[in-house]
């Protein structure tokens, strides 16, 4: 049976707290057509918004270190702040978004990470069960879900997760339900071979690829675990990852990851 | 045709805000058989978290004068913070809560207030569309929608709306659909006649009555729009509104307007 079609797009922190930007970003996935989900970030507003509260932020790796006063943090700015923010957004363009986190309608559970080479992470969740069918539950309602990185560990606990991973981790889910295109909106026009020339995009990359740009130094920092997430989405059954610019919605242009 | 029951359950912030309080409510709102809603306040943590921003609370007659800055404390307390907070506790007990705002699926529209006797109230939303069939779709699909005090405009814009209201406003809405009962839970065991006897609940009280005890100032202060909101909800066929303890949710007790 033929599927249909869904786009889901990943926006980050930098695009959703940049109002320009962000108007921008939502007109163009305002035009995409058929069935689609926003997944955000938000982690600038929250770093912002700790410091005024006095509370530090520490990062490992990329990754934020969530203690108790920091989850409080990353629940407001996720779940209400960004969140509501762009789903009334949405809604004065006409798109039903609804929006939710991983314990709205158990969509996505996770269970708290443990000690990872010593370092605690706190309440951070590692994703255990993105459930397919109780997201399509709203896509087949005519809603257009905004899905922000907040988890829950169905304990009673929401946990912080990260924006990529509910990306990739909610295109995974759906993968049996729908024909999904699952798009990183990013700040460069994809995946440069040379982070000197923004106009040299590597057009596709297989694992293969992944493997020899790895060893030789192309690809590094925090495009690693970006491509590892697509390239495992892709594995999964996702039917394209693409890597592109918040402006270039329309999958004409950025880079391609391919199994 | 008969309609099917429906219980929404207003819930204040000093209930939410107390995590022994907040475990018990929950537990009796679970006990509640058939379709129900919850609805939630947040005022007193918003306060806090504001104070602790270094952002004034301003009241005027029990209302949050809400500027560009308390909104956002706002947005994300209520949200974020109380909204998936309370959540992830009710899919703990396996409840399958979902979290809303009146943006979310378009729920509840309403309009900045205008000047209210020469008093800017900011970014405050007086409900103009609670929209029923919209809020069903979310309980005919078996979920139990848990609503923020907030709502939109439609252009884009959050606003802050009182939780009383949104409850009686969502009751309202549901009324053509469901036999609604709204139990507003309240830290006395119901309307008190005299104010130091927490055994001197007023059984009933009718528009009659209420312009009586308006009158003899037996009904002063705070009570006056919680029971002007509960007489609105039983006028457009709400089938009862009941004020009673956040520990009595079964309509065994407490006061009961009636039209």
């Amino acid at each position: 049976m033929k599927k249909t079609g869904l786009t889901i797009v990943k926006v980050g922190g930098a695009v959703v707290e940049d109002e320009a930007q962000l108007t921008q970003l939502l007109e163009n996935f305002r035009a995409i057509e058929g069935a689609k989900v926003l997944v955000h970030g938000g982690g600038r507003r929250a770093t912002k918004v700790a410091a005024q509260l006095g509370i530090e932020t520490k990062m490992v790796d990329g990754r934020r270190i969530t203690d108790a006063a920091m989850l409080e943090v990353v629940t407001m700015v996720y779940g209400g702040l960004v969140n509501k923010h762009v789903v009334a957004a949405l809604q004065s363009l006409d798109v039903d978004a609804i929006g939710l986190c991983g314990a709205d309608g158990d969509i996505i559970r996770s269970e708290k990470r443990p000690l990872k080479n010593g370092i605690d992470y706190g309440f951070v969740g590692d994703v255990k069960k993105a459930d397919g069918a109780k997201i399509a539950r709203f896509i087949e309602a005519g809603l257009v879900p905004v899905i922000a990185p907040l988890t829950h560990d169905g304990q009673g606990n929401i946990l912080n997760t990260n924006a990529d991973t509910m990306a990739s981790e909610t295109a995974k889910a759906l993968a049996d339900l729908y024909d999904v295109t699952l798009i990183f909106s990013f700040e460069k026009k994809g995946v440069l071979s040379n982070p000197d020339d923004d106009d040299s995009v590597i057009p596709v990359i297989t694992h293969e690829d992944f493997e020899r740009y790895k060893a030789d130094g192309t690809i590094s920092g925090g495009m690693l675990p970006k491509i590892e997430n697509a390239l495992g989405a892709v594995d999964a059954g996702v039917k394209q990852v693409i890597i592109t610019l918040a402006t270039a919605l329309n999958g004409q242009s950025g880079t391609v990851i391919k199994g």
